[in-house]
């Protein structure tokens, strides 16, 4: 196994049409992949169309067989890489989901992952969200492996469920990514912290991939897309304006500090233990 | 229920001999109680005597029979408070704890925790540290109410355990105190984070109570005792000199926030959860 991985977190802008939004990812991703030798590549939440409850439905796709799905599988292929596709909205059935798709590097379809944790908030004078509203929540958790590091995913509000990232230890991952798009209320106070704590408390690197922030859309998303070692340390972190972030995974850390602080090892699972269910 | 409590989260120096950390410790409950108002005091962990594996054995006690025990029993009873008593080395049945007793304001005894997840660390050049090799685990939670207000236990390295604090959520309390002594290497990477996570994740407050820095003493402690709100904040932190930390706890504030963000209303207890088994 290669020693050290390079990803590409894609902090997209927001476009006013898809065809503009699938253009300019697929220019970044190339960019990401020919020009700065990324082999992993993550795109933000909801990146193809507005990150509102009343244009979900709007602009919901069959994953992975609409429009979108279609162009970054292209993508994954042309430029050989893995690719996390980000999220955008699916239709399914006539229910509607917040979907990852995940590509391999020949373009093959390696699964998608649906959003547990539906955003909700009602913070008087600062955020009002409602997810449940009109999405419906996902039942299954998404892992792949790039080589032998096995990589699970997460949507944004997951990132708030310290379980959630604990059952994707159990599963065996070293590393979680999560598009994202926090607001700009909760982002300062805890898109960090979340990123820090889970990357920490299991030991992974973790990469949260946020929308820019654009203040002309109803939801205006955080941004400050953030990589974090297995040490819970920030190890790169983008600014508010649209963003390629760029960071080079020393994999050999994920021995070292399992090694140094063995907590994964002295769980008491005899006092409490997480049970993953699926 | 009042709407406040007021804290103090004691960081005590070192001293040479159990007698006069015990007079000290004293002074400091008294000043807390009389001069500043607070209503829960809390100690740090290892504050009678050096936190060596060497010394452990030597200046154990019997808890809540020994030395230590009855003097603070009668402080708190003197000053009419909940008496968090740090934690200081028990011996019992051929056995050594770390462990952490608790009074009432009429020094009643309110139970003990012994310290469940042993501090282990081998970083080359920073940390090693073996408590294993002196102490034995403790087996139970420590839960005890400041009228509706229900405060759990736990100590220091238990910190880095998610599913520990997240246990004490489940058995119902809204705060956690951590009699605390990290070192100065992880100190500053992760002492505060754990402390904000803990809250985050689980709408509660958090306290850190540390033993002051002493660079004279063979484990030296990082100091930094810590506060945080529900919400993640860090309300107030210590320095690394002796220091009586003092808040005043918004308890309106767990309302509102399980209000505004209901994260412990959406955990996906269909797809992994939380056992706890004590």
């Amino acid at each position: 196994m290669a020693h050290t991985l390079k990803i590409a977190a894609l902090q997209l802008g927001s476009f006013s049409t898809k065809k503009e939004a699938i253009a300019n990812a697929n220019n970044q991703i190339r960019m990401a992949a020919k020009d700065k030798g990324a082999k992993l590549v993550i795109l933000p939440e909801c990146w193809n169309s507005p990150f509102n409850t009343k244009d979900f439905g709007r602009n919901a796709e069959q994953i992975p067989n609409g429009e979108t799905s279609k162009a970054m599988a292209k993508a994954a292929a042309d430029n050989n890489i893995y690719l996390v596709g980000g999220t955008y909205p699916e239709e399914d059935g006539g229910k509607l989901y917040n979907t990852c798709p995940v590509w391999g590097p020949k373009g093959e379809f390696l699964g998608k992952y649906r959003k547990m944790h539906l955003f909700e908030a009602n913070i008087p004078g600062k955020v009002k969200y409602n997810e449940p509203s009109v999405n419906t929540p996902g039942n299954q958790f998404l892992t792949f492996n790039i080589g032998d590091l096995k990589v699970g995913v997460g949507i944004c509000y997951d990132q708030r469920f310290a379980e959630f990232a604990g059952a994707y230890r159990q599963l065996g991952c070293d590393m979680l990514v999560y598009p994202s798009a926090f607001d700009t209320y909760t982002g300062p106070l805890h898109f960090e912290l979340t990123a820090q704590s889970r990357a920490l408390d299991n030991s992974m690197f973790v990469v949260l991939c946020s929308q820019a922030r654009d203040n002309s859309q109803e939801f205006v998303s955080y941004g400050y897309s953030t990589v974090c070692d297995p040490w819970g340390r920030v190890m790169c972190r983008a600014g508010e304006e649209p963003e390629m972030l760029i960071a080079d995974l020393d994999l050999r850390m994920l021995t070292d500090v399992k090694k140094q602080l063995p907590i994964l090892h002295q769980k008491r699972n005899d006092i409490y233990e997480l049970k993953v269910k699926k």
